[in-house]
Order: structure tokens, then C-alpha cells, then sequence
């Protein structure tokens, strides 16, 4: 596959600019199953969620990492994780994706998954942190509330809480989506809405442990705070849209409907990247090509997608320029989904732009220039990672990009 | 094709769990012309109907049946159709189709077309009722009117009538999409708000015979009627949804607009089943994967499509598992559309999956069993086709499935 | 390309049903690349709009008009274009399209590009004017501004104006989607508030050049004008529909949200022609099955997408008649777009169709047929090419449609 190495022969070490950490637990079939889906729920009496698109391909992929077939039966694959251990199977798979860097978003389940440094060393490649904007604005809440302190701090804590991770982070993402949908109303709220929703959402609720921020003045303003700090400090705001699991209205979630939003960061200089898309990734494309600021990937639908994935990426490629796309997986939890992803990438970015090749659409350098950009350059030129905070692998070397591709 | 054949060779019967009756008169050009368009007018002037991709796609495959060249011109066609007569082609076309079963909606146009016994001899295989939920309220709006009865009636009418038809019926049907759109409010109405929505559509109308019901809290309560009925009954509910005729709005019957009906439909373990879906149909999918209660079709796209119906299958396979996929013609009037829609569903479904062996994506095992199961086994698992009332065809052999497939 | 032939051999002549006039002045590096992106800026620092799909495409197709390589350098083709004059460039490509008719919208930036006779001189074939409907609006607006006349006077001084430009145009366009989007009440405003409305805009408003027709009460009253003048002179209205520049929510221009203005227009006997529509041309599509008057072009995304724009013109083909597709290229200010738009229709069309008939799918006589509905008979059909004023090329043979097709 040609078109994903570099001019002098070897293949394009990735960077994942969107991953989580994975789990290092062992796990059962049911507790693996429910890290393949995004339902959240067993699949239905009788069926089973490795019979779906990304099972095929997860069966086909991973398997033969592990030393089994690509046909190898799901209860086949379950035990031969179980033989190997997690942390094996973690190593093997994570440091066979080919990855150069890693951007993980620790803002999800995050004592049950390997922190930055972890997953640096399970990858053998240099690890930085993305920071949910939500889970910062929550966390603070908890505390504010578990001490019985004074609701208008959180406010401010919220800002100083921003202001220093973004001393370290390589970003910020948002779940807007998930929170209240893109129809959110960009006007900058007023202090006293502002100050009357926290006191709604945390006056006496001293104890409990479960708070979400969902009031729209309170995520508005809580956006509005991120992307003043994230132009201050140069750094790019990840924004879910598209498919998702339950806890969202997929229309919502059409990242078009963002577009007062999109301006708004334009307007400070802030670069938008929107993550996943699917089934909206054509919108995403032309927000891509219409506004300077606007990156996106298409991240974890290469997984869900298995066998058509190559589809999806090629309508993501048809109006966006080939500086504006990035490579993610979007792996959460299984580290099968992080070299997965990388697998699915590079096989039909490959596809896609051979073809051009061959269809005489660009000659080969244009392609292979085409392949760093996505699948590395335009995540090294937007992200700074050059000052945010890099955990390197301790005490092996880089993994490199494996031979067979 | 051998993915829509059994691992013993022969082909997989189908279950077309969407159908309506076909027209037992003679048909002319202009009347013919009427049932293959969604307009519900004549082409204009100048035009044919039959130049759009249905056109193509029933002359190919529709003509051969009736002995015919596949390229023969409408004007043959249609002549050749006048020659054999309503009843020969009807037969000779629905016992071509290879179905197993066949669940009859018969809310729409009632009339005008086959009873679900009638469509059981001329299929020559065994028929379900699917009732329309919409069909039998409006039924007993005129019937009360009629009668000059007490409209307080009708609500506990609706309900007894669909208590009735639960006892005999595979499925319920809803067309709220036409009757209002997707976005309808979910909360229950209160009784007060219902009784006056009631008392505005039926007061002082007596002798009309169009009652349509188009007031929203009616609908919503009906809805939820029904759904109740369905939970304790184990029927699913089909949904309308996405393309039809021009008394929709097409953006207000995107699937997941209706997503806080299927939480609410999930609450209460009743599976939904949205029908069609085109444009859509990604969104069917990405539903169908995130809520265990959730199925689809891509229904008569398939045979709107013509020769571009594989790109559309094609895609509602990306994201859904193979478990919630559903086969349906939902033909209309003319048994051409029932065959040909087991025709492109076979051949583009075959298709697909012929590739992912080809290309290694999944073995030849698994491509048959995904065929057995979106073609058949999906819909015998989630209909009570063992509780239902059947009908099946007097005094004939099982059509079974014709050698050429 | 035989599906693009007649019976006879030679090529089908296109009618491009809107195109604007192209920029007579040369161009540098910087200015050409404003023009091939819909974001109405440089592209960002280390970056070029060159490296967009419709960059691929223009160097591939353009650059051999040109007497370059395929795979020349946007310097180098920049650099030939200078040697050659934009005089020359213009005529080379214009009249190496291959049109047979085009209809020249004159609404956007008119000083600044060609006029209808001007550009019916570069092509070698006839030109038409499309008359912008709120470019009439917002210029009396201005005219009444300057001279601080009576603000009453704009509404009967549109529709005289576009009574008097419905005497020679071939259709009018509406740009709609921008000013408000789709979702803009159908109800006809009481007169009320449109006097409202209009003080609102233009009172003390003396000496200001810029007046944006906004107010949706103004968009409405002018657009059941334009629709009421349309009717009586039998002319179609244009309708701009998914993406464009950043001036536009796409969401809001998707045309199936327009449908209730569809049916005021059906009402009327008015044909709609959506423009582009992309990503929402499967939703056009759809509309021009299920209405009468509802007709629609891919336009420019078929430049944009550069080498995947069969997928897109294919999708476009996936429901819709085969008459009631037109071709259009939307070029602005390059000729370059014009002929591109040409050479991506004609390759795309015809490798749809050869597919179509390589499959079985029709027969060749159908498929040239369809071929010369799409490119051509299907406008000459809809506008009224006999009536409307009719731009001949001055003291030059008609173009042709050059061997290599």
C-alpha cells in the first residue's frame, strides 16, 4: 500500500488524535461485548453484538495479532485474550497499531481505563492529554458540593481549572452534543441566568455523587470560558458529533447545527475539530472546505463500520481538503479498537487514494503527500505538541510501524 | 448467489414482514403508471413515469416473468399484463417471489386491493395482518359520527379495538410521520387536552366520510395506547419512515427524530421497526445498533432504486448489526413491486456479501447466516408468528422458492 | 463515452442552466485559489486550496486545455494562465465545454464578471439571463435609499421590475437558503407587516450601498411575487440549496424543508429547480419523484468533489426520474469551472450509464436517451428557450462539442 508510506519507502506512523484509555482488567465475553457496541446493553436474547459489521472485521484483524485465525470463532477470540492476560494483549495490540503519537481524552469512566503515561507505554509512542471541558466543570461541582462550599466559586474555579490544563493539555473536547445537542443557543448568557442555574443545579445536593452539567446556560458559559482560554493558549477545542450512544439526539448532534458556534471560534482564532461525525461526515466535510478554522476525523465509524468503512471514508475525502481531515480511533476501553482503527485507516485511505492513482485523479506524490497529511502532518501543524505535556514511553524503545505495512 | 442460499445450496425463502395488497382489476398504461410513483399524479407532460429507475428495474425483471424480453417497451409491457389479466399476472408474480410469509398492512386503501387471505392464495404462502394503528382510529371517528354517537366514546373504542386486533395481528402499524411528523411531543397528554382535541375534530360533523387524524394530542394518545397493547401482547410496532408521497414532510420523518418514542417504547420492552427509511436509512442503522429494541428495513427504495439499490442496501448494512436488519417489498398495489422487491433484495443483498467473502471480510459461513437472518430469521424472531393468526393458501402447494434463485 | 453520444455518434451538447459570468481580468496565485473554495478566504497558513479534490481535477482537466501536463504544478498552471491572458483562457475553455445553451444568473458580483452576451461570445453558444431575485429587490432598495424616496414604492417597484424581467429572462432564481433559510413561513405576511418591515430596513438609511434584503416578512411577500410573475409567464424558478459559502446554515438549506413552498409553486403550475443541494441531493432527488414541478441539478459539487464526483451524481440518479435532472456547472469567475463542470458531468454520466447498460440494467437505446434528457432536452424542455432573449455569439461559428468527447 504505497500511498500510506512515505516517499522513501516505510509506511506513516499515525497519530491518534483522539483515543481513550483502555481497560487492563481482564474481560468476560458479556463485559467485552458491551465495549463493542454503543448501546450500552447486552445484545438481544439470541443475538450477539460480535454480529455486526465491527465484529467481522475485529474478528478478522485483531485475531491474527493474537495468533488465531481471522475466522476464529468469538468464544475463541474471548479465550485466547484470557490466555495472553490484558496487559499482553494490550501491548501486543497497541504497539502493533504503528503509532507516533497518541492524543488521549481522559474526561470518560476515568478510573477504569490507563491514564496517558499508561497508555504511552502500553503503545511504546509519546502520549498527550486532551481534556473534557464537561468533566472539569463536573468535578468541580462534586467538590464544591461534597464541602458544602459556595456554589459561585465554581465559576471561577471552573476558569482556573481550564486556564491550567491548558498549560499541559494538546486540547479540549467538548460533549455538547451529548449535553444539550449543537441547538445550543451561542448568545453569551447573562451572569444572573448564569448564577440562578448553579444555584438550581447544586444547592442541596450535598452528597450526592452524580452531577451532570446539563442546564444551557451553564454549558454555554462554560464553552464560552474554553475557547477564550483555548485561543489564549493556542489550542485546538474536539467537539463529539455524530452517532453515539443512547444519552443522545442524533440529529442534534449534525455538526452544521454548530456552525454559530463555528464562527464564534473563528472569531478568536480557535481551530474546531469535529470528531466521528457519522452519519454526518459530508456535513463536516464541507464545514471543512467552507470555514479556515474547521478539522474533523471520522474516528470510530472506521471500527463500527468494519467491511464498509471504506465507503464512509471515501464520502469524507469527496469536498474536504486533504489538509483539514485527522486520523482518530476513537478507541474506548479495548485496545483491539485503537489497532483496529489504525488497520481500518490506512487500508482504505490506501484504497481511496490508489485508485485516484490509478484512475489518473493525481500522480503518486500528490497521493503520498495526501497520506502524510491526514493520517500525521495535519494533526502535528494544528496540535501543539511542541508545548503541551508529552509522556514518553518509559524504558523501551519506540514500537515503530510494524513491517506488514 | 450462494448467500441466499442455506449451507445446503438452496436459496432462503423470504419473510416480507411489509406488504400491502395488489390490485385484483386490470390496470391501463395511465392507471399502471399511478402505482410506480409517489407523486400520485400522471408524469408530466411529455414524460413517463416509467423513465426513472423503478421503470428500468420492472421492465427487466417483471417482463421476463410475464414472458417477455427485458428490454420490451412499457407499452408492451402493459399490453402483455392486458393479455394474461389481473388475476394471472398477479399470481404468476407473487408465487415467483420466493416468500415464506407475508405480513399484510391493510390500512391503506383497503378497498381497492387484496385481503391478507387473498394475498395468501395468490403468493401461495402463508399471510399475517399487520394493522394500522391511525386506520383504526379514524374508522371508529366515522363510524361514531355516522351514528351521531357520543364522542367520549372513542377513546375506549380505540382501545378495545386495538386490544381486539392485538389478539389476531403479527404487528401494529403507525403512519404518525404522515399524520404529524416525528416530532411530536412524547409526554402523555392530559385527558383534559385530549377530550377537547376529540370534541374540535368530531363535533357536528355528522355524514362525513374524511375523518383524518391529524390533531397532535390525539395522536400522541393513540400512540401511547397502542404501545401499551403491544407491550402486553409481545407485538412489535412498524413505523413509517423517511420517503413516501407528498403528504409528508420529509425531514420531520427522519427516524431518529422519533428517538424519545423508542425510549419510551424501550420502557416497555416493544420492540420498533422503522420501515423504509430512505434518505435515512444510516440513521435507521445507527438506531437499530444503539437501542436493543430497535429494527429496519430499507423497504421499496430497493425497487425505487433500480439499478442504484445495492449502494442503498449496501449502506443500512454499515453501521446495523445483521441481527435488526428486516427484508419488506412494501408493495403497494401492483404484485410487480412485491417481486421485484424480493428480486434487487436478493440479488443486491447476495451481492454484498458475496464481496465481504471475496475480500476476506468474513468467511462464507457467516455471509449465509447473515442472509438467513435479515432475509427470515430476524423477522420470525421478532414477530409472534406462532401466536398470530395465519392465513394460509387454500388448496395449493407452498410457492417455494423458484430454481432461479 | 457512447452514453453521452447520440444514435447518430457525435457528442450531446449541454445546456448549462446556471452558470454566472466569469472574471475577464487575470488572475495572480492568490486571487485564483479565492475562487475555488466556498470559504471565501486564503486557506490557512502552509496550506492551498489547491489541495482540495477540486484542485486534483482542475489540474488534471484544465491544465491540458491549457497545453500543460495533467499533473503540472498550481505554480505552473497559474504561471500558463498568465502567459496565455484571461481573454484567451476564457474563450479556450469556454468554448472547449462543449454547451450548447447557457443561462447566465447575473445576481452576485455582476461588475465584476462577464455579462450574458459576453459570455455567449467566449462559448461560442447561446446565452440566456437568469434574473436573482432579491439582486432586483435589494437594488431598488438601494436606488430609493440614495435618492430618499418613498420607501412604499419598493414593493410595486419589484414587481415591476420583475414583471419587466420576466419579458426576457429564462427563468428566475431565488438565493433564499442564504437570507433565512428554508424554514421561512409560507403564509403570505399581512401587508402590515411588510410596510413594517420595509421602514424598518430603509428609513434613515440615506447614502448606505450595502442593503441585505433580510426581514422574512420581505424575503416572503417578494418571493410570492416572483412566484405569482413566474406563473403568468411560464417561467421556472432556480432555488439555491445545500452548501455554499459561509454566509448559509446548512441545515437550513436543505430543499425538503422547503417542500411547503414547493406546494405553493404546484399550486401555481411554478417548476422548482433545486441547485446543487448537496449533501442533500438524495433528498432532491426525492423531491423530484414525488412532485410534478420539483426539478434539480449536483451543480458545482461536481467540481468540488473532483474525483468522487460519480458517487454523488450517481446518488442523484438513485430515485429521481431520469427527466427531471439537469446539468449545471454554478461557475463563478473561472472558466476553468465551466468547462471542469462539463467534463465531470459527461465522464460521470456516462460511466453511470455504461455501467447501467454493461449490467443489464437497460439497453443502450435507453440509456442514450437518458443521457440526452439530462444534458440537454430536460431544460430545453422546462424553459422557455423559444420566448426568452436569446445572446447569440457575435461573428463567430457555434463551438461545437470538440472530438475528445
Amino acid at each position: 500500500m504505497p500511498t500510506v508510506r512515505s516517499p522513501h519507502g516505510e509506511a506513516v506512523a499515525l497519530v491518534d488524535h483522539h483515543i481513550h484509555g483502555v481497560v487492563t482488567a481482564n474481560l468476560n465475553r458479556a463485559a467485552f461485548e458491551l465495549l463493542i457496541s454503543e448501546s450500552g446493553r447486552p445484545a438481544p436474547a439470541g443475538t450477539s453484538h460480535f454480529d455486526a459489521p465491527v465484529g467481522l472485521a475485529l474478528r478478522r484483524w485483531c485475531g491474527p495479532v493474537l495468533g488465531l485465525d481471522p475466522r476464529a470463532s468469538p468464544d475463541a477470540y474471548i479465550e485466547r485474550r484470557g490466555q495472553l492476560g490484558a496487559d499482553a494483549v494490550n501491548r501486543l495490540l497497541l504497539s502493533s497499531a504503528g503509532l507516533e503519537l497518541l492524543f488521549v481524552e481522559t474526561g470518560h469512566r476515568t478510573d477504569e481505563v490507563a491514564s496517558p503515561p499508561e497508555m504511552a507505554a502500553l503503545a511504546r509512542a509519546d502520549a498527550f492529554e486532551v481534556v473534557r471541558i464537561e468533566a472539569v466543570a463536573e468535578s468541580l461541582a462534586r467538590a464544591i458540593v461534597e464541602i458544602g462550599g459556595d456554589t459561585a466559586g465554581w465559576l471561577s474555579g471552573v476558569q482556573a481549572e481550564l486556564e491550567k490544563a491548558a498549560l499541559s493539555a494538546v486540547g479540549f473536547k467538548t460533549i455538547v452534543a451529548y449535553r444539550h445537542g449543537f441547538d445550543l443557543p451561542v448568545v453569551r448568557p447573562p451572569r444572573r441566568a448564569v448564577t440562578g442555574a448553579l444555584d438550581a443545579w447544586l444547592s442541596g445536593r450535598v452528597g450526592e455523587d452524580r452531577l451532570r452539567l446539563e442546564a444551557p446556560v451553564l454549558i454555554a458559559e462554560v464553552l464560552h470560558q474554553a475557547l477564550e482560554i483555548a485561543a489564549a493558549h493556542g489550542l485546538p477545542v474536539q467537539v463529539h458529533a455524530g452517532f453515539g450512544d443512547t444519552d443522545l439526539d442524533l440529529h442534534r448532534a449534525d455538526p452544521v447545527v454548530f456552525t454559530p458556534w463555528v464562527r464564534v471560534a473563528a472569531s478568536l482564532g480557535v481551530p474546531v475539530v469535529f470528531l466521528h461525525c457519522y452519519p454526518y461526515h459530508r456535513q463536516a466535510g464541507y464545514l471543512a472546505e467552507a470555514y479556515a478554522n474547521v478539522y474533523f476525523d471520522v474516528g470510530c465509524i472506521l471500527n463500527y463500520a468494519g467491511p464498509s468503512a471504506g465507503r464512509v471514508l471515501a464520502e469524507a475525502l469527496e469536498l474536504a481538503p486533504f489538509t483539514k481531515l485527522l486520523y482518530s480511533s476513537d478507541a474506548f476501553g479495548l485496545s483491539e479498537l485503537a489497532y483496529l482503527g489504525a488497520v481500518q485507516f490506512r487500508r482504505h485511505l490506501a484504497a481511496i487514494l490508489d485508485a485516484f492513482v490509478d484512475t489518473g485523479e493525481c500522480g503518486r506524490d500528490d497521493a503520498e503527500r495526501f497520506a502524510r497529511l491526514v493520517g500525521s502532518e495535519n494533526a502535528r501543524r494544528l496540535y501543539p505538541v511542541d508545548r503541551a505535556c508529552r509522556h514518553r514511553p518509559v524504558a523501551a524503545a519506540p514500537a515503530g510501524v510494524p513491517d506488514r505495512w
